[in-house]
């Protein structure tokens, strides 16, 4: 096997289904319980790839015992994602800031890829790799949106305003609200993680802050929960 | 200790500190590492309550080892949600069908309390209980949304179309999309579990369907994601 930082280990039925139809997806393996092997017949057909049918707990040996595969897991070349220079300068990027839990990555990708989102950019220090919980947890969307990793957030982001996109930081305490913030054009929302929120360079470099409006008791939000309600307000813009 | 039907054992930092300041919250026991005692004191100090200092390895005794419990737990005597009869019948409800994850309604429920949803209403058979998982995943919401189970989905939705609310079912595949179909007045809104979606009897007691516009490549969402969008949909109406 090669060294660990070279290869994404995607298991679960969506994950791998997707980077199984995902023509830019170098696959080196796939295990598959038996069962799982004749669900995804299909889908493996398409590519030139042999499965190696496994007991489930090989698969365990392979992935650990407390992931839940789905009885099958493949090993594939991690996608090469552009710099923030290649992106285009249209549609809605997203920024986060110090969200590092795999879980809430993953449901952001998932809701970036239902949006039609280009890239999900995250620091990389915060940002978890893309294989494993990640990728289960985006259930297909990694082979959609490019998940990109800066060295420095703030650089980024002067970047990306200077080029053309409105850089919106979500903040609870901000006057003004998403759907006031949002205009017309290339769009960067910046999320912070969940009680931490913004580190204050993040803030000065958004060209402005916005909140979610929210009527109720409860003022905050699961991080993934703040992405998917920006995005959608983005849309209906 | 009573029967585990007659008690809600609630931990993590936000859902012991939102049923601590919950004037209906009848709470017999809290248990406390130092360190947790001592960041909930004044929280504590509303109520006339003892908390028992415990090891971490005591709560693991009482929750499991599995539970993220942040070092604080309670046990609390069920609240008793309203019957739907006595719901006012104004702003939004909403309903799930076979939707029975605790962590998915658990983020549902604290995503209602965000949008200031008065009830979430499931069947008695899918619906986990209100203690444990579903608490620590609503992060306080619970204090805030009536969970109300009831017996049989389709009559709920009879009476509840009947009593005035514009009963709503998301479904991917409909014609309208959410903001088409929202009208003023009081709303419910109605989501299956990921995969399976409504079922028959289930939509025929909606008032109409809808789904949510997604343009991207992935038409799927988390069941408690959609659960947002449609109540920020309905909110901004």
């Amino acid at each position: 096997m090669p060294a660990p930082q070279e290869q994404d280990l995607i298991y679960g039925t969506h994950a791998v289904a997707a980077a199984l139809t995902n023509p830019r997806r170098h696959i080196r393996h796939i295990w598959a319980t038996c069962n799982a092997a004749s669900r995804l017949r299909e889908t493996v057909a398409g590519r030139d790839l042999d499965v190696e049918i496994v007991q489930p707990a090989a698969l365990e040996k392979i992935l650990g015992d407390k992931v839940v595969h789905q009885g099958i897991a493949l090993e594939a070349v991690p996608l090469r994602p552009p710099h923030i220079e290649d992106l285009p300068v249209t549609g809605t990027v997203m920024l986060l800031d110090r969200v590092s839990d795999p879980r809430n990555i993953g449901a952001i990708i998932r809701v970036c890829a239902a949006f039609g989102v280009s890239a999900l950019i995250s620091t990389t220090r915060h940002g978890p790799p893309a294989g494993g919980l990640v990728a289960k947890t985006a259930s297909g969307g990694l082979e959609h949106v490019h998940y990109i990793k800066v060295p420095n957030l703030a650089r980024a982001l002067t970047y990306l305003s200077k080029a053309g996109f409105l850089i919106i930081g979500l903040d609870g305490g901000s006057d003004l609200t998403l759907d006031q913030a949002i205009r017309q054009g290339p769009l960067g929302l910046v999320l912070g993680a969940e009680n931490k929120g913004l580190r204050h360079l993040t803030r000065e470099r958004c060209d402005c802050m916005a909140r979610i409006a929210l009527p109720g008791a409860i003022a905050s939000l699961n991080v993934s929960t703040a992405a998917s309600l920006a995005l959608y307000a983005a849309t209906i813009r």
